[in-house]
């Protein structure tokens, strides 16, 4: 593992660290902060899973969750999107390919080789970051953005136990069931529908929910609300009861300026979580 | 002037606006936050200039504000640096020509005729939101970073009464004692080192100060320390008896993770300033 930067923020450091991986047979970068309170003691750990076309970057600069984090004592980990390189196949299309890993692990040709972002940020990362870092691995949590959401949420109720809490902004909610879903679960996974189930909110939810609490923050005048089906995700949390809350954000568009105002609400709603 | 975008943003609005700039002959593009309160009342201004190779855009993303500001009811302006465009003379350093005009108005070729960003940020773009927006002009703080904090100092040194507190992120406190400095105030002013003298922080410090407030904040760990200089600025600042605060923050270094970290620090110096 090497170290690109790190840089002092909020009393503890926001570093950059790259690293061979085994699952996606690249280079692979990450961003972690840790707060101040690593330095003593292992701290607990938020994961925050990007968007397309994002990568471990994005959210670094842009999501102003670092100040929460450290009043919290949470360390932050973001991961890249999808393996890079000029060895790993790519579509011109910015929702496919490098930037799109939508969270799974392909099975099908050109992806098969290198896509395997589920098998990276729910088994590589985490071993990798609690051999290195001060983190408390025992309590961990889950956000994410759009198709970080559908990720954060796919992967929580894939691993029961892991996380102790799970929230997103603006989920991709329905995949199978939208054109932000079926192109890239068919590219990835093949034709063969019934090894989409995984991978999408809704159906889980309806399945088996989390347990655990959830948070979902949508805005209301978000350019991408046909894609993503708030309402499909809203509706199978409400008949399974689940431990919840989803909100409409009256105004909020997609951006990170939506992101960025309620992070202070996701850092502590995941604190309380991992703190209990 | 022309709307590029608005984003809801922490109750208010994110917006970025574009128009033809007679200081610059060129046309420019500005950040603007309006808090919620913007929608009733005009509310007040804090300016946040940026530094070397930044546009409007830089700050408004990475710097955090917007939540703080809302928090104090203040609208955010976040100018650009330079003039742009294909006509706009350009050098192939990053810290001379676009990106880099150092807020002032060139009277040398070949950047006489479009780097005015003093007059910019001095007169035209006030008037222009002043008429625009719903903004108590006569409340109005500056601030910046690096080469934005030089600017934000000597603005509001040079335009005694305008702005009732001024602060800065590791500004260059004293330009023509500095390679941040010497070369731009020479290529855009010329060799008569007179012409200078309002576009030193340090100069401006030791013959004037300042009739307010000021804070600074210096990284301790700032890889541009030898061009900052901002020893120089302490002992001006002491030697002048200055209402202020000058503080050296260990261990931060010159990015905006340090100027995120501080940030609410700084508005709420303003908003006490501006709401006195």
């Amino acid at each position: 593992m090497k170290t690109v930067s790190e840089n002092k923020c909020f009393g503890g450091t926001q570093g950059v660290y790259t690293h061979a991986s085994d699952a996606c047979k690249c280079d692979m970068t990450f961003g972690l902060f840790l707060p101040e309170e690593a330095a003593h003691v292992p701290v607990p750990v938020l994961w925050y899973l990007s968007g397309l076309t994002c990568t471990h970057e994005n959210a670094m600069v842009k999501a102003g969750a670092q100040g929460w984090a450290a009043e919290h004592g949470l360390a932050l980990i973001f991961p890249d999107t999808s393996p890079r390189g000029d060895d790993v196949a790519d579509d011109e299309a910015y929702d496919l390919g490098k930037g799109a890993g939508f969270y799974v692990n392909a099975t099908e040709a050109p992806w098969a080789p290198h896509f395997n972002i589920w098998d990276y940020v729910a088994e590589e990362l985490p071993a990798l970051v609690g051999e290195n870092f001060a983190l408390d691995m025992s309590r961990q949590a889950i956000t994410g953005h759009s198709m970080g959401g559908h990720g954060a949420l796919t992967l929580a109720m894939g691993l029961p136990g892991r996380f102790a809490s799970v929230s997103a902004f603006a989920p991709i909610t329905h995949p199978s069931a939208s054109d932000w879903g079926r192109k890239q679960l068919g590219a990835y996974l093949g034709a063969n529908e019934s090894t989409w189930t995984a991978h999408d909110s809704t159906l889980l939810m309806r399945d088996k929910g989390f347990d655990g609490p959830v948070l979902i923050d949508q805005g209301g005048d978000d350019q991408f609300l046909d894609l993503l089906k708030p309402e499909c995700l809203a509706e199978a949390m409400a008949a399974r009861r689940q431990d919840g809350v989803f909100r409409m954000q009256k105004g909020y568009d997609h951006s990170y300026f939506f992101v960025s105002t309620f992070m202070e609400d996701h850092v502590a709603f995941h604190s309380e979580a991992l703190h209990a």
